[in-house]
């Protein structure tokens, strides 16, 4: 694992946070952090809200981009995203969209989003292989397995 | 031009409505709708509200998809995405997370989108070459550049 400082622990446990915040809602625990860099200042934070909003658009990453609010250009060029879990092509779509040069996964167990998409147009992308992360998903995908294939776009299994 | 149907155009037509919604209150003028296959319905619509809201997620396709709300993913894969727009890497990604096979395309001059991203992953584009929606475009652009720059995450212009 390379290139994980002591500020993106801090980082992904914001994120952590905010995906533990959303299971006690009875929400997909799956939490994003925007950080600047390097202020470290806390641009955004939140969390799927699928359950809680009925919300198809409101991931862990595009909730903290909502939280964030209108940035300049130049801010979201300096930033860091943190998530719980790999980021689906929607999030990673919204990575791309604002340039944002580097992303910290907290696991892509669960789900192998669209990192190669990512590195592909030169995104930095770290991956922890947090087990915090990995075990909230587990429980949540045992208890409402639905709504986890739910958010992937996926039907529910026969 | 291949494959436009007049249900393609009554599609864009309410896309175009919400554009000009969005416009009349001193926003982006792009707007989207979500249509199903074969039964027509309209799913959701929506358009940007950047300036409405200060959502830097809210642009025309993922407000029809957050006012469409919970959906099956067998509702999206029959689905069309109609947006006034030629669709950023945020909205083109979304698209590719519910595998929504089709998206109609008002126009793509005034921005060119990830089309290719999202016909290498087997998506039919259809792009109308609407003169209505660049003349908005191009009126809002006129008028609040430093918006529509922000909107694609660009930095104002000197």
């Amino acid at each position: 694992m390379s290139d994980v400082s002591p500020l993106d622990l801090e980082g992904i446990r914001i994120a952590i946070e905010q995906a533990r915040k959303s299971y006690s809602e009875g929400g997909i625990p799956i939490g994003g952090a925007l950080i600047a860099s390097p202020s470290q200042k806390i641009l955004g934070s939140g969390h799927n809200q699928r359950i809680q909003k009925a919300s198809p658009i409101l991931h862990g990453e595009t909730a903290a981009l909502e939280d964030a609010g209108r940035l300049q250009a130049d801010v979201y060029r300096h930033a860091t995203m943190f998530t719980t879990l790999s980021p689906c092509s929607m999030c990673t779509g919204a990575i791309l969209l604002y340039k944002i040069p580097r992303v910290v996964i907290g696991e892509n167990e669960t789900f192998m989003g669209e990192e190669n998409l990512l590195r592909s147009r030169g995104v930095e992308v770290v991956v922890l292989n947090n087990q915090e992360c990995k075990d909230l998903m587990k429980k949540f995908i045992e208890e409402k397995p639905e709504e986890w294939l739910e958010d992937i776009g996926e039907p529910a299994s026969k």
